[in-house]
């Protein structure tokens, strides 16, 4: 049986590797065409693992003795050459694993993917982009960039637009993805002078269906596609709107649940409370491929726990089973 | 009896005037020593105030026969020399009234305020500063700016939190209000140059008590009294948890009255769903002063209906009867 593989770097997130093993097990069960490469501390990992059940042939372990720290910069890739991370993207360079999944550090993980996989042709910066979950039924929105490049130019964000375009297309089925700038106001003139010249570039672009500015409010409304953006706003709307859904949540808990009287009468409403938090559970959506680079590349929050991990182990053989990349490229060769 | 007055531009903002005037109604009602110049089309005004009961006293009228549209420009303060945005501003500039409340478009208020009224002593660039309501108890976080600066150096983030320093001791009581740079993560390697030398100056400033950086998930949290931020992402923020507590709270509404089940033990935590509800809603905090400008400026959403105004104006009030302006520049003066 021909494996789709995943090297899982399991060091370096907050919660250690006992919710990544737990997250792996679980898809290894569900998927049995899936193999996952423990890349880290191979005692550790084998010590999570003992009382699992799972198919041998489907798990393999890379022993690495180095940790990329939430801490570390950049240049600590460098330095760590036995790191869990710099391992595992290396088993994908090498063509032992087909895609790399990890929790750990963006900014080394992001610095690693390009000295070892480099970018796709014709891509200069990838970008992370998670996908939204909307108040439309079975409408998600792609959100890019998130945290890959704080300061972007212009360009920078015709080419998220391009990326994204051709995923839509290649992966989600999407003929004419509508295309959204996320900005202050929808008239063009809004914004700074990067956001003047997006909005330019994005209208005159004939491969790419612009609809104009869209305001932060409309994020999870459903109404685009795929919404571009610096790293930095990208990242601030992404986890205010995660924040805010979670706040909310809770508080609604509080008030629902604050004497007998209402306890009893939101027993009854216990399955809508369910479909509407498991609509807006972030947790479901806590991956974002790092689109651009040349190889199949997948980041989960760093304080991923299991069903976060499950998710984004769940997105990265997704992309392995449909040829994400091979896609991605035809249409940007394409247009 | 001595008023306090109110120069109300009831022109220019997306809902018309009847919002506005029927705000402005109820707060007079409330507040006795309160007089509100209504400046505007005086015929259009007269007749949506015919059938209101109101204190004559209390009310006067400037007509004015220019608007400035949500589409003009800064420039357009200077054309349109009749408009009810620039002839309310001038009330406030020449002693006539004590503050401005607008519902009109944001860079002309913003440049109309600078030619007019100019800033406080020290200010270079004022900010729009909302009161942001928080999951904690009667607590609020003052957000700044939200869009009258949208590319900020460290040493205006800096005087942000300085003025906000001051507001919040001086009207909100608050002996050593704590105080966070919005960024991408808590580290202070986090973000832009920028930020990092935003995070270094707030630091060094002996007379703020600043706690670090915050991420925007946390915006809502009540953890802070002062988030400070450039006007771009302050912006995309506050509309994104806005809009995700719209969405959310509708997505509810819609899952509890499904079927006929839901909406009986629905209707049993009514007063639950609206407790949580005023307490997340923006119509209530949609007001926003100019923080910095040499008056009291008040801005209230383009699209504000009744409520909006009605808080808008409220908060106008309490500027003008906690004497906002002079405790500031007093605290400003003294560190």
């Amino acid at each position: 049986m021909e494996f789709k593989t995943i090297a899982f770097d399991v060091m370096g997130s907050d919660k250690g590797l006992i919710p990544a093993v737990d997250a792996a097990i679980k898809l290894l069960g569900e998927r049995k065409d899936l193999k996952i490469i423990f890349v880290g501390d191979e005692a550790e990992l084998r010590k999570a693992l003992t009382k699992k059940k799972y198919n041998p042939e489907q798990v393999e372990f890379l022993n690495t003795t180095q940790v990329i720290e939430m801490t570390d910069g950049i240049m600590d890739i460098r330095r760590k050459k036995d790191s869990s991370m710099v391992r595992a993207i290396e088993l994908v360079n090498e063509g032992k694993a087909d895609a790399i999944t990890t929790g750990g550090a963006t900014a080394p993980f992001i610095a690693g993917c390009h000295f070892i996989l480099k970018e796709i042709e014709g891509i200069e910066r990838p970008a992370f982009m998670p996908v939204i979950p909307t108040i439309v039924k079975d409408k998600v929105t792609l959100l890019l960039d998130v945290g890959a490049n704080l300061e972007c130019s212009a360009e920078d964000i015709e080419k998220f637009a391009i990326m994204a375009n051709a995923y839509a297309k290649a992966i989600r089925g999407i003929e004419n993805p509508n295309i959204a700038l996320l900005n202050l106001g929808e008239e063009k003139s809004k914004g700074t002078e990067m956001h003047k010249e997006a909005y330019k570039l994005l209208s005159e672009n004939k491969s790419l269906n612009f609809t104009g500015n869209i305001e932060s409010r409309y994020l999870a409304s459903g109404l685009v596609d795929i919404i571009v953006t610096d790293g930095f706003a990208g990242n601030m709307v992404l986890k205010a709107v995660e924040g805010m859904g979670k706040n909310l949540l809770s508080e609604i808990k509080a008030a629902i649940t604050k004497n007998l009287f209402r306890k009893l009468a939101a027993l009854r409403l216990r399955k809508a409370f369910k479909e509407v938090g498991a609509k807006f559970d972030y947790k479901n959506h806590a991956g974002a491929i790092l689109l651009g680079a040349n190889k199949i590349a997948f980041k989960s929050h760093g304080s991923s726990d299991a069903v976060s991990f499950y998710a984004t182990l769940s997105m990265t053989y997704n992309a392995i089973n449909n040829d994400v990349l091979n896609k991605i490229k035809k249409v940007l060769k394409e247009g």
